[in-house]
């Protein structure tokens, strides 16, 4: 029987009542597969801060670095957000945690469910046309961690500066990622960068064209990023991989996610080279409405699944909870967030979900 | 009598068909308001490339030194993609003319016209609630223009890089372009940035709210690239002025115009400190309809009216322009590009729609 320990940082917000109903999906995955978890809790985020007087406490990353995976909620809130910008949830622990595992490879899959297209904010005939498409985006480089970074000068020539930096290494291994995907996938690659007018970009270029030649299988196409945010409305049937950097990722994965009208069932994972990963929901912490039991567990679980997925290879064990969520959509088993203003009296609540999902393995 | 010398660059593509009917637009404007415009021709972009050997000649260059404003249509096609990339008349012509002449104020109107509800991209009822935005973007300096740039090292190590670069003054001219603009419209920006990573964003949001001061009936809000490219598409009808960085600019305005759905209505303007000016079509060069006099001519017939606006004061003659446009979309004078696939039969051509707005006039 495999044994497998987790990291469980569940965060600020809605994380904490979403993380329980993972936990559920994985207790009941635990029976049906054979497989144990030690799942083990620690603070991270603006909890952390309360508690222990920063984002990521020593022994939260401890936790991790014994873990063989990080299931992570969400953190942040407006309790937080006035301490200085070095000190923040968002920073201290987020991009840390990237920083720290080497998470090169973002993955983000974003996709209109049958039945869900009326959530769409896009027009009906667009979103009928479907929308499944998979963000790849570099997330331990470029402009976020590049250097030199800082402010010179003084008066009203004072100035701040940001490097945007990419070796070919960096560019090789996570057009690895998006290639290895799009196989498996609708085999084709969509490469998102501003050639005309940054260096990077021209790399970038160079180095996707170079790691195409070994997916003969899979299409490769390049787009400006400007154009892309546009396509994407106009036409985002057209994308299968899209393969971003840190930046043009982050813009363009919120827009897929924006695409779908529900951001409630994004699940996204942040893996290394050996395959150790941090899984957490594309959504935030949503303070509005956390401790309220409405919250939509379902990136969560799917969080789990892909950890299951990509860092221990149970295969099986994740295909059924997709299947899981796939049929509890497909039963009207749903959170008021994917319900039109007449059927919210329909709505279940975040344990009914979560409850449902682990009965159905 | 007003005399005005205006250098003409139609470029390529749907370039110089449309900018015949700016033309006619502009005989009908002299005739009426008293005004005379000395409309001298040169050749820019690809044009410029086949008969001269390079994208801004300086015969060019020296007539747009010499006028009062460059009215400009559109450059570039594949004919000329595969030249190296310094060659390239987006960079050549397009950023060198921005740099030249320190254009750094980019002005994007995006509105969805009455009417023409139905052409947005997104769902009907948020299409309904309506969208009018002004796009105000810093165009000469941030990772455009942002110095080191370039490549380094060998092997995998090899690398690239670009700086991002703005000083306090830079931020401060392109912060009171929009606070201008915003109290002379529905007195609300929502600057773009990303501080939750970027020490340029940081230093951007300092002056920005320095500035603010100044204006204390506009409302000013933050909001990340991240999350702008979101809300845009959920809730557009929230925004008025979208103060951005270059690159940020540069996406969100794309964005913008894409959510109108009828691109070919969109005007552009690109002004100095000294009202000095660039004013062009907000859509490309469109090689693909080009010759075949079916390009819509509104979005170059206003940018004549934002040239005469901000270039030359002159508002009579510019408000005439605007009414005579919008009385001829409310006449259905329309292009293809503004029918739906039933009423194709119904489109009028590059020509008389210009004709129609000129005798309007
Ligand atoms: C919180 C922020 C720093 C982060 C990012 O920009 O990467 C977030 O937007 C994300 O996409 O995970
Ligand atoms: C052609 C390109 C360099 C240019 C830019 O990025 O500024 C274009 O996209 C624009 O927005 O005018």
């Amino acid at each position: 029987m495999s044994d497998y320990n987790i990291a469980v940082l569940a965060g600020d917000g809605i994380g904490p009542e979403v993380m329980v109903e993972a936990k559920k999906v994985l207790a009941a995955v635990t029976k049906k597969f054979n497989i144990s978890f030690q799942l083990n809790d620690f603070d991270v985020g603006g909890l952390a801060i309360d508690n222990h007087g920063k984002a990521l406490p020593a022994a939260t990353l401890k936790g991790c670095e014994d873990a063989s995976a990080i299931l992570f909620g969400s953190i942040g809130g407006p309790k937080w957000d006035s301490l200085p910008l070095e000190e923040r949830p968002e920073r201290a622990a987020l991009l840390a945690l990237r920083g720290h595992f080497d998470l090169f490879s973002n993955l983000r899959p974003a996709k209109i469910y049958q039945g869900l297209e009326a959530f769409s904010p896009l027009r009906a005939d667009i979103a009928a046309a479907g929308f499944d498409v998979l963000v790849v985006r570099e997330l331990t480089s470029g402009i976020y961690f590049g250097q030199p970074k800082g402010l010179e000068g003084e008066g009203e020539e004072q100035f701040a500066y940001d490097t945007m930096r990419y070796s070919k290494r960096e560019i090789r291994r996570i057009a690895i990622s998006a290639f290895d995907a799009a196989q498996k996938r609708g085999k084709k690659v969509t490469s998102v960068d501003k050639a005309n007018v940054l260096v990077c970009s021209r790399l970038w270029r160079e180095v996707v064209e170079e790691v195409a030649k070994d997916y003969p299988e899979v299409e490769l196409e390049h787009i400006y990023i400007d154009n892309a945010t546009m396509q994407l409305i106009r036409n985002p049937s057209q994308f299968d991989v899209m393969l971003c950097s840190n930046l043009f990722g982050d813009i363009i994965s919120d827009e897929c996610a924006m695409i779908t009208g529900s951001m409630g069932l994004l699940p996204s994972a942040s893996i290394n080279q050996d395959n150790f990963g941090m899984y957490e929901p594309a959504g935030g912490s949503a303070p509005d409405i956390a401790g309220k039991g409405i919250a939509n567990p379902i990136a969560q679980i799917l969080s789990a699944s892909m950890l299951l997925r990509f860092s221990l290879n149970e295969t099986a064990a994740a295909d059924a909870i997709d299947s899981a969520v796939m049929k509890t959509l497909g039963d009207g088993i749903l959170t008021g967030d994917l319900l039109g203003p007449d059927e919210r009296h329909l709505a279940k609540s975040t344990s009914e979900v979560g409850d449902y999902i682990a009965a159905l393995i």
